[in-house]
């Protein structure tokens, strides 16, 4: 059963396991006790605090255990907005950041604050020139990712940095999917992690903020982790995580390459052999393990079964596999095709054979798909005579808004439009993604009596 | 090494490392993934939130699982508070709650909002009466604990329930310290609760909130457990924490017999063999682990280590052994002696040979402690002739002055007056405590230059 998901939980790491254990007999009680077993979980947790500063990059007096990732984040924004409330109000951070971050975002917005959301390129990253011109005089506190969790982009955390620094507003970056690979570039302010990306356990993550950046704790005060984490520590679970970040580290340079080789192969056999497929995110500047590409026509929940039943676990940023039925931010950030989506992210010790396994099945599956769906071949379009059309997919879901398109724009006059009624929300990123793909000029939207007017003009 | 200290965390219990382990197997995914490892881990947590929901009395879907016990009280607590803010900005609570209620108070008056605390007797419990005099038309919320974590008092939670009911507020019971012993009694509206405390590991509590409370989630919005409970679950360790409060209970019946009665027995024999002790918290309605004791003329730091160095792992709410030098919040609202505080909770499985070991142990360490700092005998002070005295115990820590104090009582005639000059915090409430256990008056405290004089009248 090839698991393709770390990049959302990694299976716990062997190391994390035996500290986890040798950590629940060790290290269970109280580490602010007095007495002997107190004694012995203070100094597990300052072990496990030295390690992940190491691995890090700062000092133990600078990092802080929290509950998760996500607690991370939010503490670290909350925090650092708070500390620096006098410069102003502003925070600016790029358009696919983790949800954690955009959530924390729109509390700030709604507790009055601003927020400015730099876009990012057709590959994921930001442009540090743009990041740097959101920066205003009245900026508290700039977020950037050091990697996307859903394409894998790296993102130039090292420039934007230095151009925070010149305007004297502290960075916060999120490392979640690369602090396992690698420690960040230098420069940043606020770091925040998860274990669980690792192969540490769940329930920790870690904030560091280095000394000299203005912080101040939200929320109800707190006696433990320097009033920044609320709560009893996690201890054993602390202990495991910093273990096993060490353990994966320590493989980390080694396992990056066959894992790059492994997704290189991905990106150039996906291309090869799925028509009509968008292989997104930066080739070159991306994170070791992780790919992701949409395949036109293809319905990503019944792709994403039909690959479960095939037992390949991954998973989409489609539409169709959300509970809020919205493509992923980060695609629609990039304006690359949703539909169909599918993100692979290898842990360590992936089997190569379980990705040429992957590579067989894939084609075939979504062919299957594709043929129930209705699509259609990907022969290019014939001349025809037609004058503009109408088509009506209200009421449909992703893909099919784009399949109708894809049926009728051979039989439009080249010059002549079709326009797509649809109402679901995959549909605004979808067809002008397809319209890149297909060498068709798209239009644009207009508003209709039920959902919107995609109008698209044949090329060719 | 008998560990007494159950109340700050106790051992994990086998089942829950059972659980656990076979947890970090089987549950690591993500549970809002569509994949087997997924789907699985949606079926565990599904599993624990039913038998969680079972033992604490609610439906599975009234129910998240926070990462602590704290951070459970914080959620509920600024939920329910902004749920009803167009009701007021009020909110009662005992004067004995834990930190992590306290902290919410402070938090919400410092934003605006306006606080009561209920005074509790010399038992550490509140009167229903003076709390349901506490709510106003502008209540928003109540709290109250079930029972209390430093001296075992239970509360009267179900007739502070009814009057809460009455008067339209809801009440949210920290059952932090009563869960593993049994379910809260009916009547509350939000409950909180740690699994560390009932033998579950660290880094889970839950929060159950009662359909039809109004409860507004504060901070950035979450996607997982109904937006109550930010980040990643910790899944492996929710399915240890529901398995083993699902153990517990089973023996619990049984269990609270024979530790209430290893509890008499320490009650009556510190008594009976340690001069000049305190035993404190309801005799009767109490957790049936938990006794707590204060020893005059003792420095609660100095016992503790000594209580280490023979194998007794105890806690203390004595100031010197809290990093802020003041003495426990409970002690002090209860208005009982705080020097040489110890806290003695049972784990489930105490030997009763380890509890006769330590009441054989104590008697010597507190003589050996009080006759290295001086301590005066426990005679009666004899007549003497001399006029009122003005003993300086100023920058001398706790238990200094009341030693001070109980040297020179003797000196002056009965109804002249002991001035004690101290600016340890402690002093303030155990100086009216020796006053009260060696039937003298406490006349009252006056301004000084340095510190406060404390004034004692000779009655015997």
């Amino acid at each position: 059963m090839p698991y393709f998901d770390a990049a959302s939980a990694a299976p716990l790491h062997p190391v994390a396991r035996q500290a986890l254990l040798a950590a629940l007999d060790e290290g269970w009680a109280d580490p602010a006790r007095l007495y002997r077993e107190g004694r012995r979980a203070r100094l597990l947790l300052d072990a496990a605090r030295e390690a992940a500063a190491e691995a890090v990059g700062c000092r133990p007096d600078e990092l802080v255990f929290t509950s998760s990732g996500t607690t991370a984040v939010h503490a670290g924004i909350a925090g650092a907005l708070s500390g620096r409330r006098r410069v102003g109000r502003h925070l600016a951070h790029s358009a696919v950041e983790h949800s954690s971050v955009l959530h924390a975002a729109a509390a700030h917005e709604a507790a009055g604050g601003s927020c400015t959301e730099v876009p990012v390129d057709r590959f994921g990253a930001v442009d540090p020139a743009a990041f740097g011109a959101a920066l205003r005089a009245d900026t508290a506190l700039a977020c950037l990712q050091s990697a996307n969790h859903e394409v894998g982009t790296e993102q130039p955390v090292a420039e934007v940095a230095a151009l925070c620094a010149g305007a004297g507003v502290p960075l916060l970056v999120d490392a979640a999917q690369s602090l396992g690979w690698g420690p960040v570039p230098a420069g940043w302010s606020l770091l925040a992690a998860s274990a669980h990306k690792w192969g540490g356990p769940a329930g920790v993550g870690l904030l560091a903020v280095r000394k000299g950046t203005r912080f101040s704790p939200q929320g109800p005060a707190g006696e433990r982790e320097s009033g920044r984490a609320p709560g009893f520590e996690n201890l054993p679970a602390i202990v495991a995580a910093a273990a096993s970040l060490r353990a994966v580290r320590d493989g980390a340079a080694a396992e990056a390459v066959r894992l790059r080789a492994l997704v290189d192969r991905i990106r150039s056999v996906v291309a090869e052999r799925v028509p009509d497929v968008e292989v997104v995110g930066d080739p070159v500047r991306r994170l070791p393990h992780l790919v992701t590409f949409s395949c036109l026509y293809v319905d990503g929940e019944t792709l994403l079964h039909e690959l479960d039943r095939r037992e390949f676990s991954v998973s989409s940023g489609s539409s169709c596999t959300s509970s809020t039925l919205t493509p992923s931010h980060v695609l629609k950030a990039m304006g690359v095709l949703s539909e169909g989506n599918v993100r692979i992210s290898l842990p360590p010790g992936t089997a190569g054979a379980d990705v040429d396994r992957f590579l067989e099945v894939l084609p075939e599956v979504v062919a299957e798909v594709r043929e129930r769906l209705g699509a259609p071949a990907t022969a290019p379009p014939s001349p025809a005579p037609a004058a503009s059309l109408v088509v009506d997919a209200l009421g449909r879901r992703c893909p099919i808004p784009v399949i109708e398109l894809a049926k009728v724009i051979g039989e439009v006059a080249v010059g002549a439009t079709v326009t797509v009624l649809a109402d679901d929300e995959a549909a605004r990123l979808d067809i002008p993604a397809w319209c890149e793909m297909r060498g068709q000029e798209y239009v644009g939207e207009e508003p209709a009596d039920r959902g919107s007017a995609y109008v698209v003009r044949r090329l060719s």
